[in-house]
């Protein structure tokens, strides 16, 4: 708000002090993003319009005819879908086999490899049953083999503590208005290798002007046209309010009102709970049905007779609903932030319990 | 800022009061937009993150390899680039042959057709000289010669009246930040017929959930991720304002101011003016140069000294500049708004007459 009131001018655009204020800004929130997530480079951070554009950004420019891809059923449509179209350009997928709540293990997704096998893309956390797939085989086994990993971190960044050159994450892909507190519109992606990518758009970047091609070097090559600076400004902001409490300390405290919200859920009769295995790690998210009552009108009562927002239907993951047989029912999606407190999970449980013995 | 404060839900994502709120504003955007150009459909308008987005979408989404482009030498790189990527997709391009200020006629567009041209791109109003080109005898040409015309209404949305179904344009890309008073960031494309393209990104749309193919309706099937709500109510913000001043008389204002700063800048000794030709219209830009002083120290010494913001340099419009000569020395920009006074251009006029005699 503060750069939508005092800074609206254009970085990198021109040399007055209002764009020089522009451009310190957007360098400053690179930088963040940039610490955010271990990056050695500030430059391998570019801005996105979200988790899909990245997620774009990175399958489309990555992927060549002739290449293979293997990915998981707990996908959302920004990864299937940029999948489905790359068929017609010859490159062709598989997906590995999951356990019920989306959980793949790197074993299995060894057993689709190919010898076209080009990378791996895979949802660390999954927005619908909060699975959290085990990175650090998926990471070791794309090293042994050779394979570029994209991951979708949508749902895990803000919650899981990335770090990306240590670990070895080729490719990183953020949202700004989920668990990074940054308004909608905003994202980010992390690209170990800038020249591994072709960018998704072309056009002026404010350098090279001179030149009729898009420049070769990042972020330029992957930042055409005018920037949406008051959302990156707010997108740094979210990253500075996780700086201050700590990511650490706020995950604990998503975790523990998952954890009590679900032990309560069992309780009630009526409730399925869509992932709830002991030896499972799941993130900040609980999806759940009422008997065998549309999602929708479970969400509406949540809303309309309780207050509490949560979402219903289908979660852009086709495929985890398929395989979790609730692509008609769909799901009711509890999601939990920092703000949260064990009152209002109380008071959720209180309502479900209420809908549960009336349905 | 309002719907910073209160509005932060996803449209189309969820059925909870919120997210109902958020589509509700999304849909009056689109309404005024659609509105505002004249576009039949609401659904005919698509939201983009501004011109860049809006010109790749039109241009990769419609061209296949063989089809053959014409344009002008007054566009900006968001048009080249794309362009010069299609090269390698096997679709070529002509630039039509143009006067000192970039003023393209229909006839010399007309005598780079091949049987293999398929669209035309232009640029209406140049965002380095003003050169408002002769869009209706380009439209002409185009019906009788059955092209697509692709219009980069960068500069002009906002200043120039659109009808573009009475007009019979087929693209009509705008962009937030400039004559539209909305946010970085922000932008839009109109499509006469969205099943002539194809789309850029692939991904959730909130609707067809259960289906891995994108969907094929518009704004949905260009429309994939969450999108950047604050920045597009920002935009009909921007309408709205135009809408209340009236953008004839606004028009009007900036054109008193241009004409006044032109005819004064002709008496000043010392100042190059691209663009005052008689015969030719020009939109609410002016560009300059001092002597043969590079355009960076001008517009450096307008702001150091005088508190005047303008761009220098070269203005992503690398085949105008090398027309014009300036490739080199750049351009000073000055742009009129409607929040600016005739005092504020007699400002302007002071400060260029000073340092003119400086240099």
């Amino acid at each position: 708000m503060d750069v939508l009131e005092k800074h609206s001018a254009n970085p990198g655009r021109a040399g007055h002090r209002l764009s020089l204020e522009a451009s310190r800004i957007m360098f400053e929130a690179r930088d963040t993003v940039s610490d955010f997530i271990g990056s050695e480079s500030v430059n391998h951070v570019v801005f996105t319009s979200g988790g899909t554009e990245g997620l774009n950004t990175a399958i489309l420019g990555l992927l060549l005819p002739g290449d293979h891809v293997i990915t998981t059923v707990a996908e959302h449509n920004s990864v299937y879908r940029p999948l489905g179209h790359c068929e017609k350009r010859g490159i062709s997928h598989s997906i590995a086999r999951a356990e019920a709540d989306g959980f793949t293990s790197a074993e299995e997704i060894e057993k689709s490899l190919k010898p076209s096998t080009k990378a791996v893309v895979v949802n660390h956390i999954s927005n619908l049953t909060g699975i959290v797939q085990p990175l650090p085989d998926i990471i070791e086994l794309c090293r042994e083999k050779g394979l570029f990993l994209i991951v979708d971190g949508s749902q895990s960044c803000g919650y899981y503590d990335y770090h990306v050159e240590l670990m070895g994450i080729d490719f990183l892909v953020g949202t700004g208005h989920k668990s990074l507190y940054g308004p909608q519109g905003t994202g980010f992606l992390y690209l170990r290798d800038p020249e591994l990518l072709s960018p998704l758009k072309y056009g002026g970047t404010g350098s090279e002007s001179e030149s009729m091609v898009q420049p070769s070097i990042s972020p330029d090559k992957f930042e055409s046209g005018t920037p949406n600076l008051p959302g990156i400004a707010g997108l740094a902001g979210g990253l500075a309010f996780i700086k201050k409490y700590g990511l650490e300390k706020m995950a604990i405290h998503k975790d523990e009102l998952r954890v009590h919200f679900v032990e309560e859920l069992k309780k009630i009769k009526g409730i399925t709970l869509y992932g709830d295995r002991e030896d499972h790690v799941y993130g900040p998210v609980v999806a759940l049905n009422v008997g065998t009552v549309g999602s929708s009108e479970i969400s509406f009562a949540l809303d309309y007779d309780f207050g509490i927002m949560t979402r219903s239907g289908l979660h852009c993951a086709p495929m985890l609903h398929r395989h979790m047989g609730t692509l008609e029912q769909g799901a009711v999606r509890f999601s939990f932030g920092y703000h949260n407190t064990h009152e209002e999970v109380d008071e959720g449980l209180r309502a479900l319990r209420e809908i549960a013995k009336k349905y």
